[in-house]
């Protein structure tokens, strides 16, 4: 009989693929980051938390722990009830109360908010985004084929409440809005307290879910974070937390706080997808901050990004030209640069690639359809040190200063 | 302003779920193994493997090394290509010449299956099961809300490829078919030579996807297993492998083996899913086999899961009455047992922990809603010590003699 069936092979395969598959994109950011990465470049470009501070001998050492005296650590297993206990203090260090029986663990925040929109969204129904926004949640929502409501963002106090509130008042009914409450991604503003109040208002009001992913809200420069709107609304508010830009993304550990009567449907979503999240890197990362190493790990962490973003921003004013402004960012990894008008970031790299060898984001990469932001850039400040901050910032002082001058 | 913003928190939630959240069932195997995991009983209920034979010591160093050696180890980062290059390797071992570019990186297997869905399956499309078949495929497809179209199984030559040739004929078109070549979860049974050639033609000649789910096929107790489908077919069949089973489920790492082409579109659709697997975990495992230890690892599972095997085997002929039969496993976990038609295996386990303190899953769990399987059970042999299945054996041999006698 293998006679007669040798390898079936033709030339190509004509696989039928789900219809929403056709208007899928490759990721623009993915796409940039592997052009700008070869070696030589001094990039700003990624959004990269810095190596030389991940605390990798103390994590080490919980892995070991973990390994040597607890049988269940390489096993299947149900989530380890000391880590949401854990992350029940961190929350309250964040201003937020929640018991654990709301803590739900992911594999990352990409996670949380993937099984969200399983969650909440129906295929073709409504979604709210900033016009600008972190290309993940674009991602998330891409199979289900939604209408997306775009919103714009103010850069000093965040996303514009008033749009939200319009389209709600004509009649909108969206599965859910996502927000980034502090160090917004691309943007770097923190949304002020005013608006978080009345997010808090409004989600109860129109009944309208908010998705509010804080990657950063524990890297803060200028004293702390504001609590999360999650800190006043405990009902409409599924508050997205991750270990990764506070310890490392190699975790692939994050949480969700939800309303305690979902997490069984979450449990259901989350299985489909991945099971369960490591039980080993659940129990290493509770050993880890039994230890109690968390606290001066995050102080280092602040110390050194404050000192990273102090420097871009000094660099910046001494090597960019007049008619470049950029936002002043309390948290994060960020800062978001406006160019003159004519200027179209995404040519302007190529140049500073081949001229200079230093590479950055165009703004244009999380812009949805409808908005232009051609003359906009995201400069990351957690990757490289202050010696390359310093280093880059000039080459790209250089670039702007003949393109602009 | 805090003040006349107090926590909003009214009694009862109302957010609107997706419509498919209506119909999702908690999974009953997850539920009966919670029910069954309690200290004192004898539990041949669970898929898991055995704690005792996870390679903790060597694995730990493999962590070890890759942490102390490897700055983007804890980073974000590309997929690994040395485990790739290691992939390519076991998939020879099994029979399967594949390539580095068509193996694709997944959180566990079930991500691979969860991915799959979202690749080929239309909302409301049509898909191909078994109808006893591993819940964690029911629970893939159930977002999409498909038709299901449900396939028998023969017992000792797996997946009646005749219904599936009715089915194509009448002009059906499911997105995909969804098989377990070896070791069958929960029949036992590994699908024929002679019907793995035949998938592979079906695949070709009806341009029918087959998912390929292996997660047993490097545990055989009688000889090698046969190559899987996807020897004999590269067009159409996405093979799905884990090193959950061979080395251990905390480090929820899997693999898929797809056409080249369709590498893009996989990367988009994890992207959402969970940006990535781990850095770390997929460094450390290549680590762990660049040390070689995997051979004997495997020979020393094989051994040990073989004796299980012939123990649970021989202690079932010694202990269970006339009228019950069961399959003859030759690789994985599981030995299916169908019971008299008049007994129910749902209420005989009540009676089974009540009474004997011995737990097996009824196999009711694993039938898709037409279909009755009142009377069977599945067991699991890798998790116990050999004494263990012994003695829960005895036990349930006496419940089912005092129900049958």
């Amino acid at each position: 009989m293998p006679s007669a069936f040798p390898t079936i092979a033709p030339a190509t395969p004509e696989i039928a693929l789900a219809d929403w598959t056709r208007t899928m994109q490759r990721s623009m950011l993915r796409q940039m980051l592997a052009v700008v990465s070869r070696p030589g470049i001094l990039s700003f470009a990624g959004g990269l938390p810095a190596p030389d501070l991940f605390p990798a001998a103390e994590y080490g050492e919980a892995l070991a722990r973990v390994l040597a005296t607890d049988r269940a650590a390489l096993q299947y297993g149900p989530p380890f009830a000391p880590l949401k206990r854990h992350i029940v203090a961190l929350m309250a260090e964040r201003g937020v109360a929640c018991a654990e029986e709301q803590v739900f663990l992911t594999t990352g925040a990409q996670q949380a908010l993937d099984i969200l929109a399983r969650l909440l969204l129906n295929p073709g129904g409504e979604v709210m985004l900033e016009s600008l926004v972190y290309t993940g949640i674009r991602q998330v929502v891409a199979p289900h084929r939604p209408a997306v409501l775009s919103l714009r963002t103010d850069l000093e106090t965040g996303i514009e409440v008033d749009d939200l509130i319009d389209y709600l008042e004509k009649g909108a009914r969206p599965a859910f809005l996502y927000v980034i409450p502090d160090a917004h991604n691309p943007l770097g503003v923190s949304i002020s307290e005013e608006k978080r109040y009345l997010l808090a208002e409004v989600a109860t009001r129109h009944n309208l879910p908010i998705i509010e992913d804080d990657p950063y809200g524990f890297l803060s420069y200028d004293g702390r974070c504001l609590p999360p709107i999650r800190a006043y609304n405990d009902t409409h508010v599924f508050y997205v937390g991750s270990f990764s830009k506070i310890l490392a993304p190699a975790l692939r550990l994050g949480w969700l706080i939800a309303p305690e009567v979902l997490i069984p449907r979450l449990t259901v979503i989350k299985e489909a997808g991945d099971l369960e999240s490591s039980a080993l890197t659940q129990r290493a990362v509770s050993s880890y901050l039994d230890a109690g190493h968390l606290p001066a790990h995050l102080e280092r962490l602040q110390t050194a990004y404050r000192e990273r973003r102090d420097v871009i921003l000094a660099a910046m004013a001494r090597s960019f030209p007049p008619g470049v402004v950029w936002t002043l960012p309390r948290a994060g990894m960020f800062v978001w640069v406006t160019l003159p008008e004519d200027i179209d970031a995404a040519e302007l790299l190529t140049i500073a690639v081949e001229r200079e060898r230093v590479a950055f984001i165009p703004g244009q990469t999380f812009a949805d359809s409808g908005t232009r932001a051609h003359n906009t850039m995201r400069l990351n400040f957690s990757h490289c040190c202050t010696a390359d901050i310093e280093e880059g910032i000039g080459r790209l002082g250089r670039v702007l200063g003949e393109e602009i001058g």
